[in-house]
């Protein structure tokens, strides 16, 4: 049977200020990236969605970032390969400890905005962060995005990899994320993004921008939950997938 | 054979700024209280005190705080228990991360400034920090101060307890420590101090301040690296120590 | 005619993280309480709110705070006075700078949260916010809680000042704030809640949580923007001063 | 006669933590660029240091950063050009309060490391700079790297600038700084560095790397005084310059 695993940002508030609809999403998706401190997220909080996840058997996974809250980790920094090793495995280390006293564990690591980004295809920080993994935990999973050399440079370090695919954005011919500056970037039509998903999910291809047919192959679909309209896309890419065959389930064994 | 305890407060540095002296100072103590980014300690610090202190075989404590990096967690702050518990989980859990890449682990936590006065005698605060511990890790021993009620609580709550004396502070009659605000707290004469903390771990008395004989039993002592100055005291008490045939080990098994 | 001033509290995102409608609101009130980035805002953000202030005239006022932004400064803090000097200075300079970009000028100081209530009364507190004020600018008005030692201490140190009262806020018979632990602390009715504001501006009276009547004079009523229905609070205590006739206007002359 | 000015970094600590001698530097420079927060400084250690400048007629100015302090503002970010001038004016507004309180004004901004080597090539930040400056007061002076483009681009925004030198760098033949990864790049010899400040400041010229004579115009020069070794070498300079007949004065009119 094809399966899938649906992934989602959460735990991104911070103290008095709150995003998106954690509780909603936790039904959703299969795999959490929880924010760690460095983006987003306090303690209490990050305390709260990692419990939840724990209740409903959702796989926990370190959502680390570069440090810059007031950027919402959004703005690339050049820092060294030694700072990016120690902010991942402080991240990494930090949600750990929530994790353990909410039951559960983190089993995988999925870089945020510009670090996620920087990654994909600069050899040097992905291998800061490769290093990372390996240094507190060689058994945790690196979710990358699909088709970017950072998946096989981790696994070719010893890691396993988990390949991410983005329902609301569009592609370029050649696999790529069309830049969010360009027209037609971010898609909004529920029924398109939930066909383009299924389609991935049981014929591993994907339209591009530009009309042409992409393969692509992905272990989870990447869903958001900052807007109802979010919520609602997301819950709908989950029915059809499962209205299509596909089973949606974590890549992490014994998770949902 | 009569044994204690040396201790201190290392990883103090945050980014470009420097504090303390952690090489001097690992060859000194038998445990070391290392900052978890809350009152001070950036990632990449943190862990090269880490990694020198399993290098030496130095047992390393959680030295956790309220978060006040300005203020050096030296402000108190009234926190709710279930912030205060997130925190110290976070922080021990950052901790705990860097000790693993670093090959050692973290077996004890010290709660530093404004937190450790506060919960040496607030039974709230204390009983925050207490669940954080029991939550993240049961084996985990506190450090508190010898004498105060926040020992006997955790360890009805079944953790297990390390009682610390403080070689160059004045003590009350009744084994409280003289506020820092009054004359005499603050003891500068390495002999003089070298002398009482022989006489605290041979026959478990120390000289109070106003003259009279205060029986204090500790299993460590805090010793301070910030200056030149104090890193010779430390060194001292150290020596002297030893030559009075008291073995300086950690109450930690395994480490130095 | 009689006269009061709305003021609220605005600028209060930071980030990606949003928080309050300040367009709503700002055309609503007559004084906007801007945050100053110690417990909310990012400079960003905080020039956006000015900006749209200066637009419609309303008055600009510092809403200094601890430097909590995780606790948004909800937190009681023991900090020197030296150093609550200076953090109320640089958060004032930061907003005049700010100010003076969008084309307007700070006139009046509301500290926030912690420090609010802290300064009510502790005399040690208040005299290092009154210090803060006469060193930066001696034209600044200090606005705090009416019925406060605070408001005749910075008289006596030659500040003007603003009392201010609340609008969803239940009193004692002596004059203090109803804790938020307590039941009935909180007013959510805006017919009665619009009635009692009506009341004080026009016959300087507010009805005790005992019953009992309460003489109180206040320049200003807070009212919030955090929900829409603290919107439709607020727009409903505005129309309902104004149908009874008073006006509400600012007490910064020139001001809307 | 021919003038230079003699600026430095100071105000660089941050609560607990140290840096620099300001008070051996304070009576060496005639311009104190004073950190806002962003990468060092907090508001009482500013507000120490900018009396201190007052005190001594020296002039202030406003060493204003990315928002990374635990990088030190040393790591290039990609803000936005709105981020970057909100974030400008907000630490010159910061500076400017407590400057007011000092009794004392800020009259020049000078950019910080990872900040000030970007704006001097690359436009699009060197204008959100600009705008800073010109929105929140278009007196203000920008000092920037002698033979950068930045200096023109902000002339022609209307700005006044100062061109400045660097005592202990070594020069490209084409008026760049060599890069502190190169070998060579930071000069030691207290001797040479005040001889080639004597001859920048009194024939405009200056030896690069390979030996050639580079023309190089510049107003100030800047001096470091993070080691007691580096004071000594400002003062050095300090003292050449005046042996040869150079006065050593601020660029700002009044000021030292």
């Amino acid at each position: 049977m094809t399966t899938i695993d649906l992934n989602s940002d959460l735990g991104e508030g911070y103290g008095a200020w709150k995003m998106g609809d954690d509780t909603a999403m936790l039904e959703i998706v299969s795999s959490a990236n929880i924010a760690c401190g460095f983006h987003a997220g306090d303690p209490l909080g990050i305390l709260a969605t990692v419990t939840q996840a724990a209740t409903r058997g959702v796989a926990v996974g370190a959502h680390v970032s570069y440090p810059d809250r007031v950027g919402f980790g959004r703005r690339p920094m050049d820092v060294t390969s030694a700072e990016l090793t120690a902010d991942v495995i402080y991240q990494i280390g930090a949600l750990q400890g929530l994790a353990a006293a909410a039951g559960t564990r983190v089993t995988y690591v999925k870089p945020h905005g510009a670090l996620y980004n920087t990654i994909a295809n600069d050899a040097r920080q992905a291998d800061a962060v490769i290093a990372a993994l390996r240094e507190i935990d060689p058994g945790l999973i690196l979710m990358g995005l699909a088709g970017a050399p950072i998946l096989q440079r981790a696994q070719d370090a010893g890691l396993a990899t988990v390949a991410e695919a983005f329902g609301d954005r569009a592609y370029t011919p050649d696999g790529q994320l069309v830049s969010r500056r360009e027209k037609g970037a971010v898609l909004h039509d529920p029924d398109a993004v939930a066909a383009r998903m299924v389609r991935l999910a049981t014929e591993g291809v994907i339209e591009a921008i530009d009309g042409s047919t992409l393969t692509l192959t992905a272990d989870s679909i990447c869903v958001h939950g900052d807007s109802s309209g979010a919520v609602d896309m997301a819950r709908r890419i989950r029915e059809d997938l499962i209205a299509a065959g596909v089973a949606v389930t974590s890549f992490v064994p014994g998770a949902r």
